[in-house]
């Protein structure tokens, strides 16, 4: 296809496509003339994989080049592509965590892992997150106890597993990815949004009242 | 109390506290003379509960004095009580959800309040949310089908009960508040890092190779 499908098919300004490719984000499409090209459909599924990365993701254009060298490097694993395409999107919720982790904290995560026999390294960025996220409930006074931790992850468990279900079906590599980002991040918000719906079912239920106001 | 043990037991800088009683977040001392007052332990949980929602919940000083004044008006229940305050911490999981939702999203978040059995009424505040969320994946081209929505909201159902659990052995109002916006904010960073820390597990699980890249 011409630049201007590959445009309109990707819904991306062709501004943008030059863009990407002066970048090197995206390969250069075969030259059919002397300013003419044509483009195939790994075109479009490594540039909506970059779309995704960016718009979606927040990646930075560095960031995105770092995820690409890793998909074009020779024969990495699927759980291998993910683990270093999904580590970069870090969760940002609202209330940004700016606590430094101690070893108490860091000890916590590691006794989850083992408890919920987490195939996950000590050096794996989510690993150090989460060391994070329990550092900031201590230091808000309202520290989160092992109970409410094994519950969460009971939670993320099987929230993982529709995840990984849903990525089974494709097997593109750039469309595995980007259907990862896009899902892994609005799927923060669709988890956040729900747990509201579902925080105002619960106390709606041990509400003595019957009154359902919001 | 004076100022100064006010200032050191909340953590909150004397000017800011200043400024919290200039814009009446925090109820005027007992005044004890000419430049003195005395403060008690319910401004104490006051302070607590306002810094919560600024600093954890990101909220405005007008907002935060709107929820005050349904605080403290006459006999709210503490289902009321927590709606109010909850409604407005709208989750922001990176990549901002900025989509419109149209009917055919609305209609899928009616079905599935319906399917859950929740109690929430169509013009509650993260009703409107889940469809622009929904909206969002159906934008990007991954649309989210029913079933993962079903297992997503089964996961949200036990966060929140955990959640509630967890207020349960309050008794003071403030207190209540304080600990569910510190709670819920904290509590969908929690969620999302736990996310990519099952996610990386679940990966592993299926990965053919025996390989732990992080």
């Amino acid at each position: 296809m011409r630049m201007a499908q590959l445009s309109e098919r990707s819904g991306t300004p062709v501004p943008t496509i030059k863009y990407y490719l002066r970048e090197g984000l995206l390969p250069r499409g075969e030259r059919t003339g002397r300013t003419q090209a044509r483009y195939g459909e790994h075109h479009l599924r490594r540039l909506r994989l970059v779309r995704a990365l960016t718009d979606v993701g927040g990646l930075s254009i560095a960031a995105v080049r770092e995820v690409l060298d890793k998909v074009d490097s020779p024969e990495p694993t699927t759980h291998q592509l993910l683990g270093r395409t999904l580590r970069d999107l870090t969760p940002t919720a609202s209330g940004d965590v700016d606590v430094q982790a101690e070893e108490v904290d860091t000890e916590r995560v590691r006794a989850l892992v083992e408890r919920r026999n987490w195939r996950v390294p000590a050096e794996a960025r989510p690993f150090a997150d989460l060391a994070e996220v329990i550092a900031a409930f201590r230091r808000a006074g309202h520290p989160v106890d092992d109970t409410a931790l094994d519950d969460y992850a009971a939670a993320v468990e099987s929230v993982a597993r529709v995840d990984l279900d849903s990525l089974e079906e494709i097997t593109e590599t750039d469309e595995i990815l980007e259907s990862a980002v896009v899902r892994t991040v609005l799927g923060d918000t669709l988890l956040a949004v729900m747990r509201r719906l579902a925080q105002f079912d619960e106390s709606a239920r041990r509400s003595p009242a019957t009154d359902d106001d919001c």
